[in-house]
């Protein structure tokens, strides 16, 4: 083939060097056999003059082409394309590049119980969420000033190659200490892992105690991360019931005694998703169980720091007196979700072995983070945040409620939540979720994955609504497009 | 018992309210039974006098055991133990707390093919490594610089939430443009996920192609946390032999034609750890067996940026027509291992499973630090910086491989590596590691584990150094006591 100009396309503007271009159209041509081996390239000066590029760059080019292996150089006789390459084999060319963007040349293992993309979030729409904060009141400033003067520190290189695979010991030793004080815990440093936040917890956790069709006792409503974390390690679900008191431990001393479970999954602090606390006797109950038939606790405390009308409960691990508890939570859910630092503690022995598994998912944490959240902890930053915040959520809660109450007798019923940022609505058997988030639509209201509140199919007919991440005027127009949604669901329900 | 303020030791200086510090006390005494059910307590005003506290402090107190189910309040009677509480079963009470921070009480499932939890460094110590950038190089100012900007962004917060499992949208365009410019892919950003770094892509990528006795091909010299990624998937290794043109691919086509393998792992740039470079024939003939027999190819393009004499070689995925190759890489080992960016590519329907699986082991990425890179990337600075490390690199690669030559003539064997920040140097057969690693300890130098490259047990005595982390001044101090070490080794070779 005759190589010219209009082969090369050659763009002096881009920011690839000359002879790279050169060398890439080469590349191409070998690869599509436009160029078969043995072929004779030009000589570098007749090329270059053809181009209009100076001699080097087509010299530079042949030798990149000649160290890659696609042409030889031989002495006195001049540069070919390889005799040795083989044809690369295609279906067949394909001009279209989507095409290759979907295709997959092999086959792989797929999720059946868990494929689950996030929605597209659309501006002018409002999204309920299950109860998370709002990333508007998060002290941003003050964490990046914090995270800045981290970075100028003089040796703080140190802290950035590869680390511990527990965190960073700095935030270990003040976590220890903050958990100890405020949560009535009595660790050692060395008994905590950093994770990224409470699922990668959830899933060291998991990792280190299911196998396949090995047994975890979690409420007959429960928290859906959690319960698909269980179902990846092929682990069976034993499902106990949930009442006012939270789950019900009779029911986990009845399985028990039929045979063997490895864990039990709790969020004592407030039920997920029905918001309720777990009693003391009920504590007390599960952490002789655990004893008796040496089971683990998962107790995932995903928000301790949230309480209106009392101090928060300690949880289980505050009263682990035998080592059955692995104690997992989250500092920065209290701040924003984009600040991924959590972590789980156990005995120093567990702790250790979930390092070794964190190994093969994420070599280790961001530790500039990590010392960043540690002065925010240590300086009471994370404290004054906390009462600054409570403040704001009681309000919204409050607000909240009292509109569910006003405007939608007969339709919801509910509890006022002592804590956490979410409420346990419950609809009126004639209604569904499933109508009224079709609906909704129509009045730029997302209701979201409303199925996944009832995994265990009880028909409980309740979704968990977060009321946090609103101000009091987005709470105002959200229950407005509620309201809207709830009276065409009447009107259509009347004209049946 | 008797209630006096020996038994409470309150400390009004603490943080912790005192009605909390009082409530702490009450439950530790009812959990041990110091206090047992259907005991009477004190009234809040008695309670109150004998402590010298404010009566409202005990009311508070009393309110919160209430709420916590550790109390009952009986009408015009008081305040009661709860009559049902449990007695908390302990194997016995310990004080020693750290037997208790010792203390699993339940069974948990441990990997006992690879227990390794990293090295203490100590200061004065000398560490080997296999390659790693010297984090004294970080452009850490600039890099914070731009993080504290954009956390300064007035709708940041809108990245501050639960974002996308695929990490964030600007990124991964930016990052799409960069690699289909600088290394000849052809991909759509919704073919990248972002990951923490190449493990947690080399992770997804075995999570979805590997089930137990499943076989992945690998180089009889391989990279070790791949071998073990594999081997935590209960996966079979198939290794073939590494020759001076990487993987021999020859093999690899005689075992696909006994029985079907799953995968291939392959570090094509830079063969880990000979580093050596996969020659293009072979590079033709790998992509061809992958279409023909359906198996996928992890490409692990750890070191692409680092090049001393000519430019890098185009990966495998430049040249993927079929959809083989899974592209995994990190923007930022090139800076420092704790930025944690890195990339999976592949077709959208592969990404899209393995963003399914992301969610498991943890629900996102960092998106502050996403967006910092998306600049660091867009304005140049990371081309910027590659070019003045580089600079740098290879000055300590000249000194580093030429001090090796002179000074261990009959010890050491090498290469000096064209690209890359380590050189893979083979030790005469008369010597043994093992001994090395002993004596250099005498002199502060951590040769690691240097067991760890010959996992396929081929004998061949060599293990790989990196060179990158050390000053020209540090590269003469390790020099320094290499040679004490291998003189002393050599004298006691004599002495025998």
């Amino acid at each position: 083939m005759f190589l010219n100009k209009t082969t090369f396309k050659l763009d002096r503007k881009s920011k690839q060097a000359l002879y790279l271009q050169l060398a890439n159209t080469f590349i191409e041509l070998i690869k599509n056999r436009k160029l078969l081996p043995k072929t004779k390239l030009p000589s570098s000066r007749a090329l270059a003059e053809n181009l209009n590029v100076h001699r080097k760059t087509v010299v530079a080019c042949y030798e990149e082409l000649s160290l890659q292996g696609w042409v030889e150089s031989i002495a006195k006789k001049g540069t070919f394309v390889n005799a040795n390459l083989p044809e690369l084999k295609a279906q067949n060319f394909i001009t279209d590049d989507n095409k290759n963007a979907n295709r997959t040349g092999f086959n792989f293992y797929k999720n059946k119980d868990f494929t689950r993309i996030s929605p597209q979030f659309k501006d002018e729409f409002m999204y309920l969420n299950d109860g998370i904060s709002d990333a508007r009141l998060t002290p941003t400033e003050d964490i990046a000033r914090i995270y800045r003067r981290i970075c100028s520190r003089k040796h703080i290189y140190k802290d950035m190659s590869y680390g511990s695979l527990f965190g960073n010991e700095k935030l270990r030793k003040t976590l220890a200490n903050y958990l100890n004080k405020t949560r009535g815990l009595s660790v050692f440093y060395e008994q905590i892992l950093i994770t990224r936040g409470s699922q990668m917890g959830i899933f060291l956790a998991s990792k280190l105690l299911l196998k396949t069709d090995d047994i975890v006792v979690v409420g007959e409503t429960n928290y859906a991360s959690a319960d698909s974390t269980f179902l990846e390690r092929e682990a069976k679900l034993n499902r106990v019931s949930v009442d006012e008191n939270g789950l019900v431990t009779k029911e986990i001393e009845e399985i028990c005694k039929k045979h063997p479970i490895n864990a039990v999954y709790v969020t004592s602090h407030h039920h997920h998703p029905t918001t309720v606390t777990l009693s003391a006797e009920r504590r007390i109950h599960l952490l002789n169980l655990a004893k008796t038939y040496n089971f683990a606790i998962i107790e995932d405390d995903y928000d301790y720091d949230f309480n209106y009308n009392h101090s928060p409960i300690l949880p289980l691990a505050s009263h682990d007196i035998n080592g059955n508890v692995i104690y997992i939570g989250s500092v920065c859910k209290t701040v924003a979700p984009v600040f991924r630092v959590g972590y789980l503690i156990a005995s120093k022995e567990f702790v250790n072995e979930a390092a070794n598994q964190r190994r093969f998912i994420d070599r280790q944490g961001d530790a500039l983070l990590e010392l960043t959240f540690e002065e925010f902890i240590k300086n009471g930053d994370l404290d004054r945040h906390i009462k600054k915040v409570m403040k704001v959520y009681k309000t919204r809660r409050d607000i909240f409620c009292q509109l569910l109450k006003e405007r939608f007798q007969g339709v919801f019923q509910f509890e006022i939540p002592k804590g956490g940022l979410a409420v346990w609505l419950i609809l009126h058997k004639k209604y569904s979720w499933s109508n009224i988030a079709k609906i909704a639509r129509k009045y730029q209201l997302e209701i979201g994955e409303w199925q996944r509140y009832d995994s265990a199919k009880t028909r409980h007919n309740a979704i968990r609504i977060g009321f946090a991440t609103y101000s009091e005027k987005e709470i105002y127009e959200l229950i407005h497009r509620l309201s809207k949604t709830i009276l065409e669901v009447k009107s259509l329900e009347k004209s049946l």
